[in-house]
This record gives C-alpha cells, sequence and structure tokens, in this order.
C-alpha cells in the first residue's frame, strides 16, 4: 500500500516528466505553465489509490491518471475564457497570460492530450475506460451549460443545483475512482462502489468550496472571498436564502443582487454574508455537506477490501471536508 | 463497390439520424446547426471509399467515418471564433448565431462525441485507429497554431507554409483513408500508400482553395473573393509575389499589405490580383498544386487492388482539383 503522499510524489513525478517543450512554442508552453501550477492533484491521486485498493502495482494505472488529471486542467482552462476569470491558482489565467485564440486552442490540444494518456491504459480495460471517460467528459461540459444556464435562469432550484454540480464536479472524481478500480481488476460492484463514493464526495466537495467562499480564510483559500456573492452564483447558500426570505429580508436580498457598482462590493458581501448568518444558511449547507459525505463513508465502507486498506481514501475524503483551502 | 454518390448518401443519412436534441439545449443544438449545414462531407467519404477498396460492406468503417465529420466540424467552429469569422457555408456561424462561450463549450463537447463515434470501432482496430486519430487531431491544432504564427511573422517560406497546411488540412485526409483502409482490412503498406494519397491531394486541395479565393467565382466559391488578399495571408500566392517583386511592384505590394482601409478593399484585391497575373504567381501556384495531384495518382495507382475499383477515389481527387467552389 502507498500512502497519500507517496500517491502524490509519483504523480507529481510524472507529470513533471511530460515534455512540453515542443513546437509550435505558442501551443505547448501554456500546458507546461498550467500544470506545473500544481493543484490538489485529487482525480489522479483516486485512480491510484482506487488501484491501490486491489493490487500493490499502480503503474498501469498512471497513464489514466495523468489523463483525468489534464483533462481536469483542460476543463478549467476553458471555463476560465468563459468566466473572464483573471487568477488560478495565485496566477494569471492562460486568456490573461496570453490570449483567447492561445486558451482555447491549447485547451483543444490538452483535451486530445488527455484522451492520448487514457489510450495509453492497458488493452484489455481500454475499451470500458475510454468510454466511461467520454461519457464523463461529456457531463462536465453539460455540467457547466447549466452553470451559465442557471445565471439567467430564475428559480434554480436546490435539486437543479446538485445536479449541476454532480455533473461538473462529481462525476469526475467518481471517474477517476471506477477507472483506477477497474485497471487494479475490481468487480464490477466494488469499481461502482467507488464511483457513488466519489460522487458523493464530489457534492460534498463542492458545498465546502460554496461555504469556503463565503466562510473561508482569503489567505488560506487562495480566491477572493464574496466571489460568488459578487457574481450573484447561484449556489445553494443562495438558492435556500432566496427561498427562505420573506418580507424586508426578501427585498434586502434582492436589492443587493441588483447591486453591480464595484464600490460597493465589500458592503454586498457583507450585507448578504449577514442575511446568510440571520437566515441559518450556513447550517442548512453544511448539513447537506455531511448529508453528502456520510454517504460516501457508506458506499467505501461497503467495498470488499479490508478496513485498513481503506484508511488513506478515508482519510482524504476527511481532508476535502475538513480544509480551509 | 458503391458509387461515389451512394458513399455520400449514406454519410448524409447517418449524420441525419443522429439525436443532438438533448439537454441541455444550447450545448447540443449548434452541433445539430452545424452539421446540417453540408459541407462536401469528404473526409467520411474517403474513410468509406478506401474501406470499400477492399470489402464491399463499410458498415464497421461508419462510426469512424461520423467521428471525423464531427472532428472536422469542430475544428472549423474554433478556427471559427479564432479567426472572427462571421459567415461559414453561407450561415452564421455558431459565436455570431449564439456567443463565443456557446462556441468554445459547443466546440468542446463536439470533440468528444469525435471520440465516441471513434470509439466504436470494431475493437480489434480500436487502438491504432485511436492512436491514429489523436495524433492527427493534435497536427491540425499544430498547424492552426502556425497559421496563426504566420501572421506576425516574416520570411514565411515555402516549405513553411506547405508544412502549415498539411498539417492544418492534409492530414485528416489521409487519416481518414487510413482509418477506412485499416477497418477494410488493408495491409499496412496500402493503409500507408492511401495515407500519402490523401495527404498530397490535401495539399493540392489547399492550393486550389488558395487559388479559388483570388480567382474564383464568387456566385459558386461560397466565400467572399479576395478575403486572404485582404487580410494578408501568407498563401502560397503571396509568399511567392513577396519572393518576385522587385523594385517598384515590391513597393506597391508592401504599399497595399500596409493598406487596411476598408473603402479601399475592391481596390486592394484588384491590385495585388493584377500584380499576381504580372509575377505569373497563378502559373507558379497551378504547378505546384499538379505536382501534388500527380504524386497523389502515383500512390493511388501503387494500391494492389483492381484499377476500376479505385476509379470512384480517382474521379473524386479530379473533382476536387477542377472544382469552381
Amino acid at each position: 500500500m502507498k500512502s497519500f503522499n507517496e500517491i502524490i510524489q509519483l504523480i507529481s513525478s510524472e507529470i513533471d516528466q511530460i515534455n512540453w517543450s515542443k513546437e509550435p512554442h505558442k501551443l505547448y508552453e501554456p500546458i507546461g505553465y498550467v500544470l506545473s501550477m500544481g493543484g490538489k492533484r485529487i482525480r489522479p491521486a483516486l485512480t491510484l489509490m482506487a488501484c491501490n485498493l486491489f493490487q500493490d502495482n499502480v503503474q498501469p494505472a498512471v497513464n489514466a491518471a495523468l489523463g483525468l488529471e489534464i483533462f481536469h486542467n483542460f476543463s478549467l482552462l476553458h471555463d476560465d475564457i468563459m468566466d473572464r476569470a483573471e487568477v488560478r491558482r495565485g496566477k494569471p489565467t492562460v486568456h490573461k497570460k496570453w490570449d483567447d485564440n492561445t486558451a482555447i486552442l491549447t485547451g483543444d490540444v490538452m483535451q486530445i492530450a488527455a484522451y492520448q494518456f487514457i489510450a495509453k491504459t492497458p488493452i484489455q480495460y481500454l475499451k470500458p475506460v475510454l468510454d466511461l471517460f467520454s461519457q464523463t467528459a461529456t457531463e462536465i461540459c453539460e455540467g457547466q451549460q447549466y452553470d451559465v444556464d442557471f445565471e439567467r435562469r430564475e428559480n434554480v432550484k436546490e435539486e437543479d443545483y446538485l445536479e449541476m454540480i454532480r455533473l461538473k464536479t462529481a462525476v469526475l472524481l467518481g471517474c477517476a475512482l471506477k477507472i483506477g478500480a477497474w485497471i487494479g481488476d475490481a468487480t464490477d460492484e466494488d469499481a461502482q462502489l467507488l464511483y457513488d463514493f466519489g460522487i458523493n464526495i464530489g457534492l460534498a466537495f463542492q458545498l465546502k468550496d460554496d461555504l469556503l467562499d463565503v466562510y473561508g480564510d482569503e489567505t488560506t483559500f487562495g480566491k477572493k472571498i464574496g466571489g460568488d456573492i459578487l457574481c450573484n452564483k447561484k449556489t445553494l447558500l443562495l438558492i435556500h436564502a432566496l427561498r427562505l426570505a420573506k418580507g424586508n429580508e426578501a427585498l434586502e436580498l434582492q436589492k443587493w443582487i441588483g447591486t453591480s457598482d464595484k464600490n460597493l462590493s465589500k458592503d454586498k458581501i457583507q450585507a448578504i454574508t449577514s442575511l446568510y448568518n440571520r437566515l441559518g444558511i450556513k447550517t442548512i449547507c453544511e448539513d447537506k455537506m455531511r448529508y453528502f459525505y456520510t454517504k460516501a463513508i457508506a458506499n467505501l465502507e461497503k467495498v470488499s477490501v479490508s478496513g485498513n486498506k481503506k484508511q488513506e481514501l478515508r482519510n482524504l475524503a476527511d481532508k476535502l471536508m475538513f480544509r480551509n483551502d
């Protein structure tokens, strides 16, 4: 069994070994830039950890793990263009550092590179791995589209939001785990349990992210606090606030939603956070987060390997839930 | 043996049967829009025709053929964003009819859809087909990047330009043919000959396109004549004009290249076309086009099937060379 740290080291060293110093320079340089920024490497870690539950040798799963990490970074890159985000992991986004066209084309070639790594999966697992990967990649695009649609849609319900984050965030965690399990020669039942574990952890993870956006500490979170509030993003927090605010509080919420004056940013964040507090929104979202976390742990418990082998995945789940960044 | 028309009908009917009426609507609707616009369907036709050289049943190659057509349309869609093109096949481009973000995300999901069709290739051919497809897709991105780079680069030579169009245009024709040949159980030698046929036809095809941009008939060409001239695109025509123009002609050429006043568009097209004529540029490019065409036909001749089976591919090559649109 490899420890989480060993897994992360293995992934980092594999990522560092990929050569992006190729021509045309302007196409490949941003890939090296994006991948060297780091990030948590959760997805490739999940693939190798899932594989490692069933066999000692995780090497056969390394290429698929790299493919998933490259795909994840590709999707962030294109999302950042669409969201006009200027900073990612504390550094300028690709479309800011270069330009939109570079970000589009570099993203396209990253998506292909992801498939090239996936295609190096041992041939006996290739077809199901490839199909699950394509299905997941499609779902992530669907999730992104719903995310965009929701910006302009009134009356987004909790179930709509949860389905959106399932597609946009959770399925890739499930996919990473299932692919690792398959390559580790797990039964389909265990692979599916790990997929479900990934979905539920993914949902909890995104709810944690939404909570951190409001209640996090700027110095550790790495993003500006209140970003979701400023752009009126329909997170679970805002959805429940819109549902629960009545009378004057409803009017106050609508007033702040209608406020885009940058000079009032601080006030807007403060006012909406205070409203969330009065309405008990934090508790509602934390409860929901814990609900998915508990479901995830129950999925993991059922996987038919000994409890001590699952400890690293349990630790990772805890780390993702109780993180500050 | 199927005739070219039968092949095209088969492809059209298969494309029409794909269901893009899925949710989220805004993600999938533009795919139906783009694919229903038509286009020549040359790439899927080449796949099925190559397969048909070696076996009667082209059905096993249909999914790969569709994947290539979807990929081709994806790459046009993203290129159109980058080039700020407003019209494609006489209709508004996706980023004009919808917006940039829709065009980016729809393109991303099209690229995945292309892989999903490719993945339906009979399993015994899947790995090499997948690898060639990914390599080709990567090369197309590289070609697009060189195309962008050349806009700002002085001193682009003929060989640079030919390498750029090989990557951007020719490799997908070669890939389409080779995949069809493989699925038709051709020998590697025949598959490679067909790949080379595709490369050479692709180079000739692009040179024909460049010539049509200057010497075509607007009513049949479907694009505005002189588009390349107006944006100073470094086609083979301009590359040779820059090389051959001396003294006053060089000054005149530089003057017009420096002119971006839209009121002078007609004058610019006329002046540069007249300069091309005086410098004998048309003949140089036509000779080059014929050189690749001849090489292509020689490749095709060597493929080890009877001459009459190759007639449809020969006809298609002729059609592409002597077309007006």
